[in-house]
């Protein structure tokens, strides 16, 4: 378990070793370990070891030119000049936020950029300005579209935030995909099996073997089979792959170029890197802040308090978990896994910056 | 089998007795007709006696005001004046892609409206002007939320129409449940069961009775369980609530006016109707129409020739069956349900109209 604050200062300090300018390190810095805050350590500090083998490969810019390309009033193209997602994205949030304060709403579409860490961490730049904020983006081909034996698109994450009353805010931030690769991971180092519907072997066969990505094998949509509505994944998640990536002309589908080892080069050669997709709605373009934000409670206190299915106590708006996550995170303390630790040490030792255990 | 223009002179007749203006009943049997000729007849024919039943009831009005109360460059807040969403969703939609050619993105709410049909409809306007269109509604609560014992949302379908070069349009048109009311109804008839993983009875346990809905039972989200994803279910149609309903401040979640007889009424008296939301974003806002669309055709053809999974020969892409069948349908004829039929004999008997078996 480690304090906070100790490990925000290594990460803007690994940051800050590869040659992030100060406020940017403290950007990214802020993203990863918001991720931690919220218990989404998939996205998180076990990202860390990824930059910075982009960077190592010379795969990043680490002050990269962000590029307006083209603008209306409420749109945006930009191009990320091959930046850390985790640079770029914030700025690309913050255009749509200005674009939104004229137009009423606000959309930026990026290219040529690189992860960005947790989703929700975008659209819920928005709230403090009394506007609904959207992410998206698109990833690794992990996913088979419906009937297809191999892994064409990302698990492209939504994520929309918006603003509140007395409730806190509603903070949805969910891959299309059914189960995060993540979360796969963990089932495979403790030795357990995946729920039954959500993958295919590499000969399009079911398993419940949660390394089959490993094994050339694919991750279903959302919905699984077409009979549960499998068609209906493939629709969200290629969705967000066009917004993401066909609109700002970034690498799509299966062209994204592969951070992952195991998944195959399918890009010919051509890396305008990945994309992302960013929107900013004021409320007040469409009725008072006020108002809407009343409505809201009542919309949460609805469904928070609505009747359950037996041995469930609440139903759970999107947000809650990941909310109280973080105040107890903040106060507390983070749990760290031991592979994420050691990945960590080895960062600190490379790089040669003192690591937190002995800070 | 009935042809095209025999059906959609009935439907149009249908519209001016109730007392539709000639262009509005025009525009209202092409939407119907639409979804027969697209072979989804769930939203077709078969709800013209829930139309007239609104009439009947005085619920709807014929002939409303379309009533833009707030706006912003890329924005509006339309009041539909309880009219069809067949009559004020074509001039939302109309509006949104006004807005888009000046702001690059128009985005149109709407409360005080009811049922529009299918939401493919709207979205697709936007395709002859180079822009990607969207449409979603929210409906009569059928759906429980992650957790929760009864149904709080409609089964709220998201269009999202994409332009294409060469290749045929994308035109994802879905319902965010699993399985649309509709297609139950139909398994119900037949005396068959639901696929499992579907549905709950009243007391929150698994069911395959494809008539449990009328029997206080509920569809669970995309995804199901939340093991398989079905919290990323809720949240999709939690969203298209929020959009289509809390935003332009129509009735929302289980406060919808229920138009079937099984659902309960939790309105409290206030009918606010229920929303819709429409978006138009302008191709050429982003990067030019010909070079977006050419990747948009690459994208297609990618996907449609990847490899399947055994015994299947092809991904299909959204919109593809529709658009097929819609030419097939358009040159030969259409088939009606016997039950439909007998509905709308009783409608033209009922507004002494001549049959079309007459005609």
């Amino acid at each position: 378990m480690y304090s906070y604050k100790v490990l925000f200062d290594f990460t803007q300090s690994v940051f800050k070793k590869i040659g992030l300018a100060q406020e940017e390190a403290h950007q990214a810095a802020d993203i990863l370990m918001r991720a931690e805050l919220r218990n989404i350590s998939t996205h998180g500090l076990m990202r860390l070891p990824e930059y910075i083998n982009l960077w190592k490969n010379k795969r990043i810019t680490v002050s990269p030119r962000f590029t307006v390309v083209h603008e209306t009033p409420s749109t945006a193209l930009v191009d990320g000049g091959k930046g850390l997602g985790l640079v770029t994205a914030p700025k690309a949030m913050r255009l749509a936020i200005e674009k939104a304060k004229t137009a009423g709403t606000g959309w930026v579409a990026v290219r040529n950029s690189y992860h960005f860490g947790i989703a929700g961490y975008y659209a819920m730049m928005a709230l403090e300005h009394d506007m609904i904020g959207i992410s998206m983006t698109n990833a690794n081909p992990l996913v088979a579209p419906t009937f297809g034996l191999h892994g064409m698109l990302g698990t492209n994450p939504i994520a929309m935030a918006i603003p509140t009353g007395m409730q806190p805010p509603f903070v949805a931030d969910f891959a299309t995909a059914p189960i995060a690769r993540g979360k796969l991971d963990v089932m495979e180092e403790n030795g357990k099996e995946a729920p039954s519907g959500l993958l295919n072997d590499k000969y399009g066969n079911p398993t419940m073997d949660a390394g089959i990505l490993k094994e050339n094998g694919a991750l279903l949509t959302l919905g699984g089979n077409p009979e549960t509505g499998g068609h209906k994944g493939f629709c969200m998640t290629a969705i967000v792959d066009i917004l993401s990536a066909v609109l700002p002309g970034a690498n799509f589908g299966p062209t994204v170029v592969p951070t992952l080892g195991y998944v195959k080069d399918k890009t010919g050669g051509e890396d305008k890197g990945i994309g992302h997709f960013f929107g900013a709605i004021r409320i007040d373009a469409f009725q008072t802040a006020e108002e809407f934000k009343s409505n809201m409670d009542l919309w949460i206190e609805t469904f928070r308090n609505a009747e359950t299915v037996p041995g469930r106590e609440k139903i759970i708006i999107p947000g809650d978990p990941e909310r109280i996550a973080e105040q107890e995170n903040r106060e507390k303390s983070i749990e760290v896994s031991s592979q994420t630790l050691m990945k960590l040490k080895q960062i600190s030792e490379e790089l040669e910056l003192p690591f937190f255990d002995s800070i």
